[in-house]
């Protein structure tokens, strides 16, 4: 049988990160290519007692059917909770419950691009969001991220074409590259999107883990023209696990949002969402936040110190101030690919090509991923040290 | 702000039962409308206890990311239990583990369907499927469904366009009309669908709630041509909440749906996954499955007496073998509309009208669609009680 897929999916693959991934599996290789929460993470008590108290309390409300738009009490938690941090306070009609900010970022594109859209993103980006967006055939483009953020003037070049709908920015601690975008160009790319029409999609997984430096306002915060998106989402300061996260948008947004959520799902796990509801209402989330940014503090600045210990000096890389990543970069004349490759296969140690996250694996960087929420410590410097060996045998101190 | 929406969601509207189930919420109406397990049906104890197991025994397996194909023991699970009730024996990549069978079915419009394809359907059809279908813009064709099935010379009519990628059919005890699909028909559309290159999609999510008759074939157990995808869910034997449910198809086709997942939401609950994984092992499935049988038996058998001893004779209804819902049909000359409008509004019972399940609401129909799981059973008869009056004051006896 000669199977015709339909032209959204027929030219995406499988991410390269999942391929690289099965190299991790093998005995012996220590991964820094992953970007799971570390295991000690996990408030595993709090959560096993809730979810003991979930079932004593109300079993049928975790197993009958739900609405789309999400579990009540949690979506009006969540505007508090905004309102509190300072961010900003959507109606309850302006918030919608999903299964991890993948959906939110993958409905995003369903709901406003056609075929051909234009969507911009910083280059590089989240392989997954990326690859959320291919599958619903926008025309990509790929905006040069630089240490504060994304170029705004080859912004403009491209939102001139006036076939822009949708710019995806990573503003804290970006996945894959650490940074975090300025004040100024958050402000810079909001006026952008307004005088253009277009809409901004403000992914903001890692925000709750900044270890160090100032928090940035949002762009979402200075939205007075219902132009901007906000996603975030439970998988890395609860569990990725149970596929909880949520997005604020305009509701006519969100109203498209919700028929969506219940043509494709119906509805995200209600237990799961009671729990995450519990969670934040009967543990101190404030300890909890300390915590987790506690381990990725130490966890960072382990790696950032092997690093600068064991690296050629050919390597630059960056110093997160929050999130899960560094990333590595040789100069121009280095094979990149030669030395992940050999990273993987001769010294047991995955990290991941960053042309996995370029608008398209064939555009030209010199840059890797690693991660340093997943491995332990002793794993992080082993990983480190044979890196730098095969770093300064490759490109000299 | 005028939001521009994509052509795919722009056209498409929250579903017309959710529109009447707000009625439902009016103190003292009584819904016959949903289409929910009875709450008796929840195997709650057990749910509880491997809940409980779960988090003794591996908290981070139930809390940390896992992949995009399913949980590896509950697919192989799977399919020994398919090959246990002889339906047929997938291969490990011939299953995903997906978020509810209405993501199944909305993935397999993704994959397969570009805008304009033709997607044929039984009309009428379950409404949450023919949205999914219509939210990637298909070509939506409803083939009149019999007592027996679709009409076969209307599908080859359709199929002789050549432009039909997939028919969409539940077979056993339809939602909405709970009629079951003949064994000469499932040969006669397997055989059609070969001959035009078509996919089928056979949708089974009320199988194992046959309460009275035989078991009938499914397609898919016939599909030596690779053209059969089967789709199933924990919803009506376990809970919806959950949404847990699973598709078995080509591997071709089942590789291009694990992208499509790992993009639209990475995997499903992983909990979920585990509990559903326990409960088939560690409990009686066949005693649990008998129960549930015995409830909905009961509740089928009560809602037709009520009818026949109630309803104005102009009144026919169908006698489904399984499932949730009873279909009633008035004469053509007959208003169903105002007949549902009256039975909710004056006489405080919902019912949803049968044009809700059409391809386009305004086709005609004179039909609407009772459930009988969902209402305990001094409801049931009062609302048939209720129906009865209304349709004896507006028909006659």
């Amino acid at each position: 049988m000669d199977y015709r897929f339909s032209e959204k999916v027929s030219h995406i693959k499988a991410s390269a990160i999942r391929e690289i991934l099965k190299f991790t599996s093998q005995p012996g290789v220590i991964s820094l290519a992953a970007g799971n929460p570390a295991p000690e993470a996990f408030p595993v008590d709090e959560i096993t007692r809730i979810s003991k108290e979930i079932f004593e309390e109300d079993p049928i409300l975790a197993l009958q059917y739900s609405i789309s738009e999400g579990y009540t009490p949690l979506r009006d938690l969540l505007k508090k909770e905004l309102e509190k941090k300072g961010e900003f306070v959507p109606d309850r009609d302006e918030l919608i419950i999903v299964s991890g900010a993948q959906q939110a970022n993958a409905m995003m594109a369903k709901v406003l691009c056609d075929p051909g859209d234009i969507l911009c993103c910083e280059a590089p980006s989240f392989i997954g969001s990326l690859n959320a967006f291919k599958s619903y055939n926008v025309d990509l483009r790929g905006i040069t991220l630089k240490e504060d953020g994304i170029d705004l003037d080859e912004l403009e070049e491209v939102l001139k074409t006036g076939k822009v709908k949708l710019i995806y920015l990573i503003c804290n601690f970006q996945n894959p590259t650490g940074l975090t975008t300025s004040l100024e160009k958050r402000k810079g790319a909001y006026e952008l999107a307004k005088k253009y029409g277009a809409i901004i999609l403000e992914d903001n997984p890692y925000g709750d883990l900044r270890f160090t430096g100032e928090n940035v306002p949002s762009i979402k915060s200075m939205d007075k023209d219902g132009i901007v998106a906000y996603s975030r989402t439970f998988s890395k300061i609860l569990a990725p696990g149970i596929r909880v996260g949520y997005i604020s948008a305009p509701k006519e947004i969100i109203n498209k949002m919700v028929i969506c959520k219940q043509v494709d799902d119906v509805h995200t796990n209600i237990w799961a969402q009671v729990l995450a509801y519990k969670f934040m209402t009967q543990c101190d989330m404030n300890a909890h936040l300390e915590k987790l940014r506690a381990i990725y503090r130490h966890k960072c600045q382990l790696m950032i110190e092997q690093i600068e210990k064991n690296f050629s000096s050919k390597i630059s890389f960056t110093r997160p101030e929050g999130g899960l990543f560094v990333w590595c970069t040789l100069p121009d004349d280095c094979d990149m690919s030669a030395f992940c490759t050999r990273a993987v296969k001769e010294f047991k140690v995955a990290v991941v090509p960053g042309n996995a996250f370029m608008i398209s694996e064939s555009d030209h960087t010199t840059s890797f991923r690693l991660n340093f929420s997943t491995p332990t410590d002793e794993q992080l410097v082993a990983g480190c040290e044979m890196l730098g060996k095969l770093s300064k045998e490759m490109f000299g101190e």
